[in-house]
């Protein structure tokens, strides 16, 4: 046993690596947050510095804690990432993690094992033992935010495929030669039902659509597209109703691909699940072929934490059968 | 232990029901066909009759096989079917087996165990054992005949989902809104990717492209397209490279969607391997995400008998691993 990896310890610390935040929490066993840290990446400062301020949130978090109570670190960061090796293969919102060993850095760095997840993953495993998830073998759960994320339970397990990289949904084609997507290819879900592409298409048309309150001139978001349906704007319904339709196709897509229980939506737009819900089951209904359609779309209900809280979890679930708790 | 149950037993029957044909085979647990038996598919004579056609070839390849030398039957069968209940809920091109219950019917009537999986699934899983898989944990089978199906192998399981529906492979949309498919839903990568499709596309642009041998007013098959690209056909091989983009377009979202270290391209379609590896390869070198890039595109192994062995292999699966020979 390492220095500092305690087999049946009741508390795990979750680190989220995010283009925006890094955050981390102390959870225990039963998935419950005790504590929290969050601090504004320095995504341009280098990998050297973004070290400093995981250390500094996980320091923060575990603060007073018997490191034999402590199980261990999950660092939940976006993909592509290595999860056997521990390995950063690249994140685009931060600069100079290129095939960068975050695992060993930070578990050199802490004198605590480190396991690293990709962030989908990390939150469907979150979702699976605490939150919407509980009780099924078989879900996916899709982050609809600036991009498209995900992680798929299959079987009652994890589904990791080679260097754990299965489930980047947000990068299968909906539309072929269509629009260029942030990883280079074209016509990607996450390039159509992005927050991002969304904001995109309401700053396009409000410039030529009549009475909208998305007037032109303002930079419009995801959340002001949502907040102006919601006021009854014609355009902005339009926009949503268009958003719900594409996550549907997504989502039939998904249900072919993985044949889940449940899909659970998270991220930002998972605040917005009412206004999104009716059209997306919509569609569904009749573009699933018919064995498929009675799977359940959810919200997630860990919110903003399914990644973090998962992270943290795989911690517990790196302890031996045998000398489990 | 069921009357002619057999643990340990060396022997098993493969059934696969097709469209076109019923086949039979009996395997070794190395997967080695030592006998077969194969008749036309009366698709439109209704259950009972193909109830009969599955027990006469499964019978012919039994012939002579003391009951302690079988482990089992297994069929294939395609979906999308219940493999957890044994229950078929659809044939589109078999009439009269919608929610029918096949594995308890040929249990009773062959009185030896049958176990049922979706055909995609079984031939994975005979290509994983015994074919252009052997050796590795994650895998996806893309089979790719009159439609587009598959199967997945994934962390060294086969991926079963819901039902064990999961890998419906060739209903996830390439083109939103696009080309109606044979399951109702518009744009699967099916509709566009199928032998089918392939020979649709040939046929109506053989009309008004001056000197093909795909002449106006003959039948074009997937088959002959093939040939007429060999003999350098121009129309051809503008539809032999737009194909392998088509193919290539799928793969990589599968290589995204489950991180498989090797697709392996079975089907009709898998003949002419080497004319479509050029395209589908460069698609997936300019359009894959870079971490993805490096999985192996290799032809099926045991061709038009994946479905078959992989049927038959899941017998000695079912075998209970602490009686396992």
């Amino acid at each position: 046993v390492s220095a500092g990896q305690q087999h049946g310890a009741p508390l795990a610390i979750g680190i989220d690596l995010g283009g925006s935040q890094v955050r981390a929490a102390l959870i225990d066993r039963a998935g419950k947050v005790l504590k929290r840290s969050a601090v504004a990446t320095e995504a341009a400062a280098g990998p050297d510095i973004v070290i400093e301020q995981l250390c500094a949130v996980a320091g923060e978090v575990g603060e007073g804690i018997d490191r034999s109570q402590l199980a261990g670190i999950g660092v939940a960061a976006p993909g592509p990432l290595d999860s056997e090796t521990g390995v950063v293969l690249g994140i685009p919102t931060i600069a100079g993690f290129v095939d960068f060993p975050l695992a060993e850095r930070l578990t050199s760095r802490l004198a605590t094992p480190v396991t690293l997840e990709n962030d989908g993953i990390a939150a469907a495993l979150g979702e699976w033992r605490f939150g919407a998830g509980q009780g099924h073998k078989h879900l996916v759960y899709v982050t609809v935010s600036t991009g498209i994320g995900g992680g798929i339970i299959s079987d009652g397990r994890v589904l990791r495929g080679r260097k754990g990289m299965a489930g980047h949904i947000g990068h299968m084609t909906i539309v072929r030669d269509g629009a260029l997507c942030a990883c280079g290819n074209r016509g990607c879900w996450e390039a159509y039902g992005s927050g991002t592409a969304l904001a995109q298409r309401a700053q396009a048309r409000s410039k030529t659509a009549p009475g909208t309150v998305l007037a032109d001139g303002r930079i419009v978001d995801a959340r002001g597209v949502f907040d102006a349906e919601r006021l009854g704007d014609r355009l902005a319904r339009e926009l949503v109703a268009e958003e719900a339709s594409i996550l549907g196709v997504g989502i039939v897509s998904l249900l072919h691909l993985y044949s889940p229980e449940v899909v659970i939506l998270g991220g930002g737009l998972a605040h917005a699940f009412d206004a999104l819900y009716p059209g997306i089951a919509s569609h569904v209904a009749e573009a699933a072929m018919p064995a498929f359609r009675d799977a359940a779309i959810v919200r997630a209900a860990l919110t903003g934490n399914s990644g973090l809280i998962g992270a943290a979890s795989m911690v517990f679930d790196a302890v031996p059968a045998t000398t489990r708790a």
